[in-house]
């Protein structure tokens, strides 16, 4: 029989802020790897399963409501991830939108993914496969409902989607993309013009705040399910 | 501190055999949910990872020489999920091709997985997330791959597709979508025609055998990258 293992949920919450996608991470006080940087979470409690043990131990570093999507991203289970007992850890996606500024503890604060402080354990890993997973996703999902402000010009759009990406994206060929397949809406409003001038600009929004693959081949779909409808499966991804 | 906690790792192996996709399940000797139908799996060793468990656990059920493809599912801890002391499940979803008749144990057997005996604690909820999250991916990378035999017609591959999705699929459709994306090659050979006659049938195969996301838009393609260049993350999702 092994030896008991601990469980612990770990989560690397993603956010473009100024132009470059961050991370939410905390200092550690103690030993082990004390002064170095670390995702939030903590121990799977003994009522919980990993989804609600994310949330609330999210809750104590980030407004959770602030949090618009989590999905779960994999599991860490090298025998020597951390010191001492064995920790095995359940890690997680969460994204916040650009608008939202939540109030963070003393010893929390945000980093450049690309730009990280010296990292714990095997967090920067999971930090890499948290940027790897969002930029797979954009490519055939509508997740950047869960990055973006509620409406915005395709201007925006343009500069979050590059941040998310790490490189140039087409203004004109994203506004093209997304409407074909079904995920921005036009609001009929528009946005006065910049400093530098100019028409005043469209105003969008994704017409749904949930995640669904949009870039599935009609060929692959169920006969009557129109593109866009088919639903992501909810763990993993 | 909360209690320790055991951790197991699962499999469902999926394989399309007569023409369904079927699962690969084993019947518990031993109380709990004795004579019930479970996954293969069990308790991850003190000296390997989740990956290197399942890997050897599958071993004691199937050649797996003939898994051509395996990828995390997600966690399952639902506190209550086996009776007894707690235990944290990492499920795995594997794949065998058609043309594979692996050896398997006498207790071990493959059920429909629309149409699955009696099952053991969660499987069946792990079960229907493999079979989901293969339908998933069929849609938008070349996941097809591993169900396919090395070499095969457009009409034996439209038969796994259909097996697979659980909806007719069109073999024109099929081909000139997966032809598109990069996903088939002509091998140049050609099959005798069946029993019904008609013309001898070109024969394909993938042009490549690792998992790939095929339908990223050009828009979110960094520069210089060519469709179906992008590489899926290796773990989770």
């Amino acid at each position: 029989m092994p030896a008991p293992t601990g469980h612990e949920v770990l989560a690397a919450v993603l956010q473009i802020r100024a132009g470059t996608l961050q991370v939410l991470l905390w200092q550690r006080g103690r030993e082990p790897d004390r002064g170095r940087w670390a995702l939030p979470g903590g121990r799977l409690g003994d009522t919980e399963d990993v989804e609600e043990s994310v949330r609330r131990q999210l809750a104590e570093k980030v407004d959770v409501r602030e949090v618009a999507h989590v999905e779960q991203l994999g599991v860490f289970s090298a025998p020597d991830r951390v010191p001492g007992a064995r920790l095995v850890a359940t890690s997680f996606l969460g994204l916040v939108p650009s608008d939202a500024d939540p109030e963070i503890p003393e010893d929390t604060a945000w980093y450049p993914v690309d730009d990280l402080p010296a990292t714990a354990f095997d967090h920067a890993e999971i930090v890499r496969d948290a940027r790897d997973r969002l930029r797979a996703k954009l490519s055939y999902t509508n997740l950047g409902f869960a990055l973006a402000p509620r409406e915005f010009t395709i201007s925006a759009l343009r500069e979050l989607y590059a941040a998310a990406l790490g490189h140039p994206v087409s203004a004109t060929n994203l506004q093209r993309v997304l409407t074909r397949r079904g995920v921005l809406a036009a609001t009929g409003e528009t946005a006065a013009p910049g400093p530098a001038g100019g028409r005043p600009a469209a105003v969008f929004r994704f017409t749904e705040r949930a995640l669904r693959v949009t870039d599935a081949s009609a060929v692959l779909r169920p006969p009557g399910v129109r593109e866009g409808e088919r639903a992501e499966p909810a763990v993993g991804g």
